[in-house]
């Protein structure tokens, strides 16, 4: 009954000021963004995330009426109104405000940690010419996502991933979903011409342990609230 | 004669309408920002260069009535109005870019250019778990501060570069400036605790073969409007 409540109450455009609050009293932890690995004191390991679709999460988890957290590496987005921001750099400061901010009642890790970060960080801008091109050995770090999806006794209720892949989307999604624990995975193509990265559309999968859900191509904002409007029905089943 | 006239006219404010054009017919290729060197279609080593220096110089440029090109690497600036904007995204890209570009009466290399590249690009998404975590082999980029320097018969009149150091900065921009064959070296120190990258405000030195000038520190629009001045002078002395 409570989700047939929640579903009827989407069918209300998400601007309009009869927007029910879907997500009032829940905490929500949104990452977003890249992180950057530094080399040396100028030079740095990126990636292509915008940040814009976990920011536009963030934003509509505050106007679902949550206690939006959001942790974000360097992105060119203004701080979404009404959440907490927290702005990190590296992979490892993200793990910190992540743990600093739970427990919370749902956890969507949409930034695009780095897999690695380089072994040996330079104190110093390394010099060009000195023994020919360096070569960056690279350590993995730490999986946010799994750690949080496998944490004990406080783990959010919901945990959402998200699968940038260039090849193999939803084998890929499907995998990840399985081996981070978490409850479900976004998964969005990166493949080149794809307008996933730094664009203001985005075409994705929801998978879950109920199976695949295509959704159409649409703005950043609408998956964000029809992602809000799926957790909101998550969280009402599960506590 | 026409250097006194000149600085006589340098002593009216940058934003008087009376402003003279320093730079009336002369040609200027400006770069800026950093450039992002691809790891595979996500992932790129980047470095902490926003761009905002190499952009104030070519809208001082564009103000002192000169035809100004731009090539850019990724910056979250708009281009600066007036100026022909190219944009780049690597050094290979920044430096075809600046060819196509020449000849010009001066180039000024704000940009802060990769100093190597990855040999191998991946065209797929590295992923996680394959045999661990990859090492990155580098190889050294162009030098396109020291191919425009040292170009035979059409060579920029004024060739300007930048050498962002974390130490020793007068000696190593000296040394930048000897190796590199260009006639000014703007020497700008980014160790931490500076503003210099990201920053409003510059603190520079102006190396060149008549020695060393301290500029006070200012806003990057007063260090370009300074050296847009220098150059004027400069190009009068020279052609």
């Amino acid at each position: 009954a409570i989700v047939d409540a929640i579903e009827r109450a989407l069918s209300k455009t998400a601007d309009s000021p009869e927007r029910p609050s879907l997500l009032a009293g829940r905490r929500v932890i949104v990452t977003s963004g890249p992180t950057y690995e530094p080399i040396d004191p100028v030079r740095f390991i990126g990636n292509r995330s915008s940040g814009r679709q976990g920011h536009a999460i963030a934003q509509s988890a505050v106007g679902a009426g949550a206690n939006v957290i959001l942790v974000t590496g360097p992105v060119a987005l203004p701080d979404p109104p009404g959440a907490t921001v927290v702005h990190v750099e590296t992979a490892l400061e993200m793990q910190a405000a992540v743990a600093a901010a739970l427990p919370a009642d749902a956890f969507i890790a949409a930034a695009a940690v780095a897999d690695w970060r380089v072994e040996r960080v330079d104190n110093e801008k390394i010099k060009k010419g000195e023994g020919g091109a360096p070569t960056l050995r690279l350590v993995e770090n730490p999986d946010i996502l799994a750690e949080v999806a496998k944490m004990n006794k406080p783990r959010p209720a919901v945990v959402i991933g998200f699968a940038a892949e260039t090849n193999h989307l939803v084998d890929n999604a499907k995998s990840k979903l399985l081996r981070k624990g978490c409850d479900f995975i976004i998964g969005n193509s990166v493949a080149s011409g794809t307008t996933t990265f730094g664009g203001e559309t985005n075409e994705v999968l929801l998978i879950g342990a109920e199976g695949v859900e295509r959704w159409p191509s649409m703005s950043k904002a609408a998956v964000a609230d029809r992602l809000v409007a799926k957790l909101a029905v998550e969280l009402a089943k599960r506590s």
